[in-house]
């Protein structure tokens, strides 16, 4: 049973399309279905929103592990994420069942549901979205515990995240703002469906879902420059096959750099904004059914 | 004659199509073809740059007014201005013969030339680049005169910018990068070609040009929030024709608002994130023939 559900916009500050989707639903308040939901809708950086930046000191969404929360560390974005841990969590012995961050991406995912665990309760959640959605994406990050996970969306018992793009950091697109609002309210009505014990394990197919694998990097000169950028052939294609052979990056001379894995690879996050400063081109994944 | 021309990148410190363009003819040479010319190529704000913002405290391309240049304004950007303006000025009475700005745009402007000038040079400049680069896209902002405006290009005898999107700030497309360089290639051909005689008025065809009109805002309301968004029939579509009682705006309830113009016009700087601030949604131009 989900008796407390917290929905987040604003982790960071430049993401405008979660953002939005909350202001709205505190203003105009949420569809009608949802009422015999206990939901809270907040913006986690306000300051951040303010400046209109990711974030005013450190990444919030990196400041959730056990060891940043207990540690004495006081930048903005560590001291406001003990305070949400305080109010929501505490985390790993919550008082909120489940947590839903929403974000966006200057890449072109789609609409993604991210979820931390491909244990038996996500892969439903994850089915269900994508049968009421099936353009969504469905990108497993589970190389680590739950617990391990610094984002913010872990202080609940169960946390997700939604991401989608590609949006502009500061520019609100409707067709984002869109895909975010259909997202949130089909992981809402599996909530709903849940509590009403409606969710059958027989009932629903499986679904084609994303492993994330590892981070790849921007080629660099030996002044930590990059020599080379996103291939027009690769850019906007997240979530698309990219086979050994195919082109990855186009050098500044104009040569191609082909990827060199053994094997077809999933990639996202392509050309994302935030990465920017740790030079991160691309992830890659595994495509797998859940 | 062009004795001297000054190419810039990173005026904006976040732009980084022209940054790239810069550093790479830096490391890698310009095309030999303008050997003959002696071009400059300067990255203006390195800290903004560092930071990976538009500008540190102001923005450095409102600060080439004479009124600021001759101030005691004091910010990070308007010290920078009065050194660059030293350097490459001063304006008015400018050592430099034609200043070429380079920036990007979160809109989908593709390659727009943007001139301050509607006179005879500017034309012919405009005709050259549209018959280089059918593509391209001409923005006259004669509003006011040349030396009114407070652009970094100002401060040469002659002034012009390179806007091309739509990019995220902090990104490096391809297609951008690779616009802009075609685009600063076509304006360096025009000089080449108008020192060596070889640009008559009567053998360029008559082109397709937008001037400037006025800023569009987002409807606020009494708190001074957004209360609706670009509407997807309107974003990407710079530069289009936008006909009385087309929608521009989809509020947060679900309403179009439409274009209560008298006539035509082509929106551009559509949903551009630097303007996010401004609240400015997109501006009005007219199409003319240059």
């Amino acid at each position: 049973m989900f008796e407390s559900i917290a929905l987040f916009g604003g982790t960071h500050g430049n993401e405008t399309s979660g953002i939005q989707l909350i202001r709205n639903w505190q203003q105009y308040g949420m569809p009608a279905r949802f009422n015999t939901l206990n939901v809270s809708l907040n913006i986690a950086n306000e300051a951040a929103l303010a400046a209109n930046v990711r974030f005013v000191e450190e990444d919030l969404n990196r400041q959730f592990t056990l060891e940043r929360l207990e540690s004495s560390a006081s930048s903005k974005e560590a001291v406001l994420a003990k305070s949400i841990n305080e109010t929501f969590g505490p985390k790993g012995h919550s008082q909120t069942d489940f947590v839903i961050d929403i974000h966006n991406t200057t890449s072109e995912m789609g609409a993604t549901l991210i979820i931390l665990e491909a244990d038996e309760f996500h892969t439903q959640l994850a089915r269900y979205v994508k049968q009421q959605m099936p353009e969504a994406n469905i990108l497993v990050e589970d190389e680590k515990p739950y617990l391990d996970h610094g984002y913010l969306c872990t202080i609940g018992k169960k946390g997700v995240m939604i991401e989608v793009g590609g949006q502009p950091q500061g520019v609100l697109r409707e067709d984002v703002y869109l895909l975010t609002q259909t997202m949130a309210e089909a992981i809402l009505d599996f909530c709903m469906a849940y509590n009403n014990g409606q969710i059958d394990a027989e009932t629903l197919p499986k679904c084609e879902a994303f492993r994330l694998g590892d981070n790849v990097s921007f080629p660099l000169n030996e002044n930590g420059h990059r020599t080379a950028m996103i291939h027009h052939a690769l850019q906007d294609n997240d979530f698309k096959p990219l086979l050994p052979g195919m082109p990855v990056f186009r050098t500044f001379e104009g040569k191609d750099i082909l990827w060199e894995g053994k094997k077809e690879t999933y990639p996202h996050f392509i050309n994302e904004a935030a990465y920017f400063k740790l030079d991160v081109a691309f992830a890659t994944s595994e495509r797998i059914e859940l």
